[in-house]
This record gives structure tokens, C-alpha cells and sequence, in this order.
């Protein structure tokens, strides 16, 4: 690996690494343009020693957002594919591994839409929805709904108040717009028909890691009654289980703290909605709704 | 009323209404100091004209802030008192009410200090306490515990930031601080030994109105099996039920929302945290602890 190599290479692990306006799936694909960029510009000529230099700089990225899995998992898709290549030409391994990369993109983008469709077509017309954070998949389900009557209460989702964005977004969508802060979460809840969240990454059993404050909505909905839905496309699912997930922590000058020798500021990005507080999993090739509890009717038999 | 007593009358209401920073005990003690100062100000001369005067300011000061029970409860004995007062004498009649509000003031500020001294033995040595929003009885219960190994989580608490000065103070103490946005209350408080939070009001069956994002924390303890001690002063009982309860909205220039047409912010300043998620409530006169659920043991046998 060259020093320009070498520079690229970090330059482009920062861009993603930095990002905190873009959702999971943006980032990966963010990723994907990285991987098919680096494949133009890496300057190994031998076939061999640049297909592995792509798959060193892909696995960087790949550990670059570990609360995220689809950087994961669409940066692995990708490295199987280029792993299956013949190394005998380095001119049609670069355009095959810059191909590979826009392939697997496009199939992110239509996963996205494919999961909106479905979630719009299961909250229906005129519901209000309560959302946190933003997400792609969650914008582009209120768009679907945009002209069924849909209201929406958006938290700002600090620290980086990218709930202010998503409200934007709501606005010229023609969506009417309750902004609240987080901490209002419990209590407008209660209002809403619905709550409906993305996902960073859907863990082995269910549970959902998405940015910090979701779990929170997810208690109060079920202590309201409000049913909750988590819509992502499949390549957020992960195989870990919540202890084994290591939750991302940002640079703790985002929160703010005031100075002072005893007071340590924390900035832990995301946090872990079990899957008993969940209603339903939205997909673009499913929607897997709960379990329905037998333990209520088990016990008037 | 001249219209010199109407403007002193509307700026001193003005000062109470706004004040964001002062939690309820304070702001109960700011309405008996304006009561005072109208005493010795007030133009009336004639001793019955006087006392109405000096009652009908009480009560416009009463229903200035309804999310809080002790400017509705100290004004109220206040006004008990004056009312009892014989009204031949009005120089008399102005110093018996200045020097009432001096001694419910002082009443005030020994049962915050009494709630403090309960809530500390109750906590005892050595515990990592998460706290959110600023109160008074809080403040003190940590002074309380500063020599005995007390470390704390503080929120920031949007939209005012109080938590900022909280944390500030408690650094001050030698008391180590985690300094986290109320979105990230979920996640830290399975850290915590115990959570600890003052009352704005507390109603009639044990309910809490505090500071948004209250019950979202009460929530997430009962969840982690954190239990939630609620310590104040018994001036701060109300005989209302949730349902009754008007939760003062403040300016929604506070929130900083995005602009857009169809974009309403809103700034409830309050929530309601039920009495079934709360598990001992601390005052000066006495420790009431969680009645036993008696249900899983009644299964049992």
C-alpha cells in the first residue's frame, strides 16, 4: 500500500466514521461508493496484490460503524462477490468490483423503498405516527402515506438534532408536524396511533439498536398502549445478540457538558429496544408481527 | 388598585411566570417574598381595603404557575393567616403580613432541608444515584450524601438545560458526575443503584409532576429494576388526580424548531410519573415506601 493508498484509505474511514446526519443505510452505501472509488484509484497493479488490498481497505470499513450493520453486511456482500472474481486481468477486476459496489447499492436503495411500501401499507390512512431520530425508511414511509392523511409528532433527537431535518422533511412533504424534545416523548405519546421507528441494526433475537432515546419511546408506547413498529430493510439484521453488540460512543463535545473536574460527559449514540416492547418488523420481504402472548388466555382456560 | 400597585402587581407575576430555572420550593418562596414587598408597597390605606388588596394579589400569584404545588399551597396558608388577622390597623396589618410570609419562607426552606436529611439516610453510602432536572430537595439530599461516596448521573434537561447547572453544583460537592442527554437516560440507568428525582407536585394518589422526561426515566428504571425514590417537601401535596391536572405549556421558542408551515412546536414543561412505578416517596415528615405487591405472592399459595 502506497502513502496516497494509505491516505485514501483514512481520508474515507473518517468521512464515514464522522458522519452523524446520515442513517445506516446512507452510510453503507456511502461505503459501497468508497470501495468502488478506491477500486479506480488503488495503485497496485498485479491483480492479486489489488484484490486484497480492496478487500484490506472493504474490512476497514466494515469495523468503521460497528452499531450499524449494514455497513457490515453490505461491505461483505461485496467482498464475497470480489473474492469470486478470476485475479487474472487488473483492468476488469476494477470495473467489476466498481460495479459490484453501484449493484449492491441500487439493491439498498430498493430494499429501502420496498420496506416503506410495506410499513406505509401497514399503519394505513390517517394515523398519527410519533417518530425518533431520523431514518431513511421512516421518511420514505411518510412519504408513501404523504397524501393518506398522515400527521406526525417528530422528537429533535439530541445531540444532533436531526429530528429538526426530519420535521423539515415532513413540512415539504406536506405532512403536518408536532416538534417536540425528547424528554416530551413520554408524554405526547399517548396521543399518537402509532410509533414508528427505523433500526441501525436488528439484532439475532429482535431487539433493535437505533439511536439513543428509542428505547425510552418504546417503554411509554407500551405503557400507553400505543403499538410500535421498527422498519428497516434486511440487510440491518445482524447476528449478534445485545451483549455481544458494542454500542457506538461519539465525541462527547456534541453534549455540551460544563466544565469541570468531576463531571465526565458521555455520548453513547445508540441504545437497545429489547424485542418484547416491539409490535411488528417491517421489511421489504416481510412484516413479522408479535407473537401474540398466550400466557393471558392460557390462564382463563 | 392605582395603577402603580397594578404594574407591580403584573411585573412581579411576569418574574414568577417565566422563571425557568427555579424549581417549585423556590419559586413558592418568590411569591411570599412579592407578597411581603406588597405588603410594605401596596397604596391602600384603609385597613379592609388593604387586607382584599394584599389576598386578591395572593391568589393571582397562586394560579401563575398550576404545574406547582407550593406556590399554590404556601400562598394559600398565607393567605389563611391574613385572612385571621384583625383589620382595625393597617401599618400593623402590613407588618403581620410580611413577617408571615418571612416565617412560611422559612417553614419552606426547613422542610426542603428535612426531606433532604430522609432521603439521604434512606439512600445511605457508597451509591451511583441518576438524577434528572434540578431540584432543590435534590441538591440538598446530595449535599447530604457528599462526604458518604455519592456519585451521580445528571441530564442535561432540555429544553432549559437545568441539568448544566445541576451538574455544575454537584461538581462543586466533590461528587463525581456522568453528564448524559435525556435521550440516553435508558441506557444509563441500569448503572444506577437508584434513581432520585424532586416533585413539582405530587397528586392525591401519589402520582408525580415533574419535569418532562420524568416518567420516561421512572419508565426505564422500573424496567432495569432501578427503584425511584421521589423526595420533597410535603408543601408540594396537591388534592388533585391526573386526569384534573393542567400542565403549564411554556414558550415553544424554547424548543427551537425548524420552521415550516405546517411545524407546531410544542414545550410541555411537565409529565405525570403514575404512583405505580414510584417506589418510596421521601418528605421532612416521613418515608412512605411502596405497598408490597401482593398479587404474585397471592398466586403462590
Amino acid at each position: 500500500m502506497t502513502m496516497d493508498d494509505g491516505e485514501f484509505r483514512r481520508l474515507r474511514r473518517q468521512e464515514l466514521g464522522t458522519d452523524r446526519v446520515s442513517g445506516a443505510s446512507p452510510l453503507a452505501r456511502m461505503a459501497l461508493d468508497s470501495l468502488a472509488e478506491y477500486a479506480g484509484v488503488c495503485t497496485a497493479d498485479e491483480p492479486g496484490t489489488l484484490r486484497k488490498e480492496l478487500l484490506s481497505f472493504a474490512e476497514e470499513l466494515q469495523y468503521t460503524r460497528p452499531s450499524m450493520a449494514p455497513v457490515f453486511n453490505l461491505v461483505q456482500r461485496w467482498m464475497d462477490l470480489i473474492d469470486a472474481l478470476p485475479a487474472s486481468d487488473a483492468a476488469a477486476l476494477r470495473r467489476s468490483a466498481a460495479q459490484a459496489a453501484d449493484t449492491l447499492a441500487n439493491e439498498s436503495i430498493e430494499a429501502v423503498k420496498g420496506a416503506a411500501a410495506k410499513a406505509a401499507k401497514r399503519i394505513g390512512a390517517d394515523q398519527l405516527v410519533i417518530t425518533h431520530s431520523l431514518s431513511s425508511t421512516v421518511q420514505a414511509t411518510f412519504e408513501a402515506l404523504a397524501s393518506a392523511g398522515v400527521r406526525a409528532i417528530v422528537t429533535e433527537s439530541r445531540p444532533g438534532f436531526e429530528g429538526r431535518n426530519q420535521a423539515r422533511h415532513l413540512d415539504q412533504l406536506g405532512i403536518p408536524v408536532t416538534f417536540i424534545t425528547d424528554a416530551q416523548l413520554g408524554h405526547f405519546v399517548a396521543e399518537a396511533d402509532l410509533a414508528l421507528v427505523g433500526a441501525d441494526t436488528v439484532l439475532a433475537d429482535g431487539a433493535v439498536v437505533n439511536k439513543a432515546g428509542t428505547y425510552l419511546l418504546a417503554l411509554a408506547a407500551r405503557d400507553r398502549g400505543v403499538p410500535l413498529l421498527v422498519c428497516c430493510e434486511s440487510f440491518k439484521h445482524a447476528p449478534f445478540r445485545a451483549k455481544e453488540f458494542d454500542l457506538e460512543e461519539m465525541d462527547v463535545r456534541e453534549v455540551d457538558a460544563p466544565k469541570g473536574k468531576r463531571i465526565t460527559a458521555r455520548n453513547v449514540y445508540f441504545d437497545i429496544t429489547p424485542a418484547r416492547l416491539i409490535d411488528a418488523w417491517v421489511t421489504e420481504k416481510s412484516i413479522k408481527e408479535k407473537e401474540k402472548q398466550k400466557t393471558n388466555t392460557d390462564k382463563h382456560r
